[in-house]
């Protein structure tokens, strides 16, 4: 559809909270794949009695990775009142997809361009047995870890860093710097541990490659002051593992 | 299977927990249908070479009642010392089922006979939209709710009662009385409530129409002094409405 076109239609702000175990991420994909984007499209479509509508996403999550406060822009003609559309919308979303709020916005908003801040949420389990009720949220880690080493590690994270070593593979853009406003541990060894993660901006898989570092750390194969070094060696090689997507929740996103 | 041969093997105390949405329940039926304890017994079956096993559970969980501290008396021959024994389950058993806890039992150990109090947590959702990721646990009550008067409501149940009105329809059993030592709100009104019920002994779907009842009272539908009145009826056409199950937990038992 022409952009132009696309620009005169209402301008509206969701937010969001999905459970992704069932979505292949956020984006529409080729194919026709389940993704959030693609699923809010469609009920909006259908609000819009079929006219064009468009989604953009302030994060793109991952498939498997949740939200709690994602927010959208979105695009379309409807003359539902706000409240109206979030309940309409709820009543024609599946059940992993809600819309919290939804208000309408100035038409120069666009959720990902004007996004100030994000607040992602890594949930981890540490108790002695993997746990089927915590199992699509979080992810069990078996061998015990240090917090107090992990939190000196997570200080060294915190700032303005080129944070390369830290990037998906075939991550691209223009630069890898991004700043970090907060990186904290919260919860208790043995039991719930959560790694809240702060910041401007977000490289491809930079919070659960953080996370893996994080982890390599807490189980003694890592130096805490290590950080300096690996995020001056801007490279992903030089990183820990990917953690994995179900862990992952995108808490909340300030403009 | 002789009930005196499968008295002759050794006797393990299981502690587990286990997401029942995809469960059709504890108890093995005819049909092949996936209970927690067909599961259970298929896992234990393997470590014992295919002898004979036997499981039996403290409560009788419905399809879609999770667990977090269900307790199963189980019958096997197996050579695994305790731990070893709950790790090698925990291997075999899918996602949403796993072993916190084996130990060795007295021979004359019987879960659902030698349990002395069972705790369920049953869990709403009073926010303002469904919410995605608490879809498989709890229950979403979008009317607003009088905690207060929950709460008087609730009193009224703690005790010895005969709570035929709380039977399901075509519950059987010799005696409808039971004792429930407490009814508890947790939470607030807008966000997460649980209902917390313990007692000595509970009848077929007895929790989950105490928390129908009990949201009717929270309502304004019923009043919280008609609480003896209704047990006085004892006829289940005179209490609220089933709740559903997803929102059910069986929490712990003890001995």
């Amino acid at each position: 559809m022409d952009p132009r076109a696309l620009g005169e239609l209402p301008n509206w702000r969701l937010v969001l909270e999905y459970d992704g175990t069932d979505f292949e991420g956020w984006q529409v994909q080729p194919g026709g794949a389940r993704t959030v984007q693609g699923t809010l499209e469609g009920a909006l479509a259908r609000l819009a009695h079929g006219g064009a509508v468009a989604v953009f996403g302030a994060g793109r999550t991952d498939a498997g990775v949740h939200a709690e406060g994602q927010v959208a822009s979105a695009r379309a003609q409807t003359r539902l009142e706000p409240d109206a559309l979030r309940r309409a919308l709820n009543a024609l979303l599946p059940r992993d997809l809600a819309v919290l709020d939804a208000t309408r916005a100035p038409d120069s908003f666009h959720a990902r361009r004007d996004a100030r801040s994000k607040l992602y949420r890594y949930r981890l389990w540490t108790g002695p047995t993997r746990s089927p009720l915590r199992e699509r949220t979080s992810v069990w880690v078996a061998r015990p870890l240090d917090l107090g080493i992990m939190q000196r590690a997570a200080a060294h994270l915190v700032g303005t860093h080129d944070f390369a070593s830290f990037r998906a593979a075939g991550g691209t853009g223009r630069t890898s710097v991004r700043t970090l406003t907060r990186v904290e541990l919260e919860g208790e060894a043995g039991g719930e541990l959560c790694v809240e993660v702060e910041g401007t901006g977000f490289l491809r898989h930079m919070v659960r490659n953080l996370v893996g570092t994080l982890l390599e750390v807490g189980r003694g194969r890592r130096d805490a002051d290590s950080m300096p070094g690996l995020l001056a060696a801007r490279n992903r090689r030089a990183g820990g593992p990917t953690a994995p997507a179900r862990g992952l929740t995108l808490v909340r996103v300030e403009y």
